[in-house]
């Protein structure tokens, strides 16, 4: 898609609202960016309401995650570039703190991904077409060190086959890319949905 | 009710708003038709969001599930064909990812249908008049090859008496049927907080 | 409160919405009465969903639970007249189907009332000034003979002090009663609120 | 913030209906109040829906809880003024009824604190700057003696390094605060989504 400024804030905006509406933007949880006809990347900056952003909660960073602009991005931002670098197809990146992700990294054993198996969901995974499937989510522990934990990323993405369209850090939450805000939209959509049954299963298939 | 091509556009745009509203179309997920008054069917597209589908994205099959328009229908029309074909008072078919019918199916042993028993809410099923019985969704394994998987329900839906208003695919959703959008509309929501319900003995049940 | 009928329809259409709004009228489920200045019951009439209801979804009966007008009232009319025979005070009947109340009748053991106590949410309730109490929540057998389920619920709401304000039916759903439409409304949120904890607990509590 | 009371009258009636919309304002329950420019505190009365109230809704108390006028506050108002005199930069309290707030206070043993720690959303509650620590919400026995009550919280809370930004009443509910009404309001919504992951917790974890 590639997109001029004003059309990427247009777009962060209006998936903030939709976001928030399905809870998925609780406090000033989560940030969001979007891939720039200029290579740039426009990512929200920190500290704002998700659901409520006007155009100036908007700022602009380089591919190597350095600020373009005086208002600084959120500390995270430096995890959207890393996606970008490694991926040329995707042009929008979110992330969203909710129940499901934050819990069900937290009650996995340390070390462990995130599988899913068998879901039809999976096939709004992008190159997901059909169930009958593995696919693994990577969880990555949490960290206040953003550039350290940024490499940690780049250095375990570049050896997933195929290239994941999602990622967990422990404890904190998801970040889900696409080709456009919309496709991104879809995986967030779609894993929420299959995280939430598999931690429904946890509670019941202990019989 | 046999609706004009252009009054099934509008009855399926108006229940992917409200379905959506439910938190009952995440993603990309499920899929909508009516039968039409020259004995044709409406059916969405693959790939749209279902809540904010707009005029375009509804196509027409016939009763054998065979495309009629240049936009191609979602593989599953033929499920919707199939139930079409089989009960002549069905007039709109709806197909959902929720988490219930997902887990519900999940959970269960493989092979097991899930049974309904002893709630009020039965009585929204057309065809139920009391809360005193046993009502049975047959489950199926879902599938990617969708014609196969159209025999296999076909074969098994015409040997249930009475006749369903519903059928679960194994780890996908839940399609239901009524004489109208509304009343499988009412299916899709009396089945949903019914199988909610299930989950949560199963849950708490355990003690 | 004591309204005219146009008044008695306007505040149950409104009702309607806002329970649906809060997820309390899947489907067609539920009915709303409100007391009149005559004496008589506007009650909803069968079949229609409660979050869109019209004017004429509305019809009356007497005390004693007679349809008055052409459009027959939900079967279930005959329990709201007897509420209304039992309580002077109370103005306002609500029904709904809801999750917490449809598991919770279902996993307690046959013959067992809800009981709520140390909630200081209970306040909510008319009469109730502490937390620190215990209120019986009365849970009756369903039944599709409503004129004898009405004589059973008589003959123990009678019994009971001080006066409930709301009763449950098992695998169906809650009654609730109040002096307005608001204060019955209030009821039903405040015991949905509080039943969703005693389910909560059930899940939790068993370490 | 420090507000005239007609904006602080806006303020308490928007946070109401937000806080309604995510179901954090059932039936009558909570009350809101924000520090007013002259000292005192306009604070929202009793009975009333938050969801819906309107300018003659909200009264003022001083320093000292003491009614300034006619209208009488909530009895719990004396539980905010002792939250503004504790705290010079508080400018706004919340309190709400909620299930997680008022079940993970019932299940945990009595006594016990509420401790969170490795949340990546713990960063939301000012002056926390790292997932990496560990958070106590101290919890109180609830009490219809709310000016004994407010000695016995006001005696720990003055005892607390850091100072914290919310409370818990058993079987009660929540109370949050902060430098603004959006700043309480967020930290509300992550101590909601904090304490349902943690609920959540109790529930899988028990492998």
């Amino acid at each position: 898609m590639s997109l001029t400024p004003s059309s990427a804030i247009t777009e962060i905006l209006a998936v903030g609202r939709r976001l928030d509406a399905r809870g998925l933007a609780p406090a000033t949880t989560g940030n969001y960016s979007v891939r720039l006809n200029d290579g740039c990347i426009a990512v929200t900056v920190s500290g704002r309401h998700k659901g409520r952003l006007d155009q100036d909660d908007v700022t602009q960073i380089d591919l190597d995650g350095r600020a373009l602009h005086a208002k600084p991005p959120s500390a995270e931002a430096v995890l959207h570039a890393c996606v970008y670098r490694l991926y040329a197809r995707v042009q929008a990146v979110l992330h969203v703190h909710s129940m499901p992700s934050i819990t069900l990294t937290r009650v996995l054993p340390r070390g462990s991904d995130v599988v899913l198996e068998g879901y039809e969901t999976l096939k709004i995974l992008p190159g997901v077409t059909t169930h009958d499937t593995r696919v693994v989510i990577p969880v990555f522990e949490n960290s206040q060190d953003m550039p350290a934990l940024a490499r940690v990323v780049e250095d375990r993405l570049v050896t997933l086959q195929p290239a994941p369209s999602a990622l967990l850090l422990r404890g904190h939450g998801l970040y889900a890319w696409g080709a456009t805000v919309e496709e991104a939209e879809h995986v967030v959509e779609a894993l929420e949905l299959m995280m939430s049954c598999e931690l429904e299963t946890l509670r019941v298939g202990r019989t």
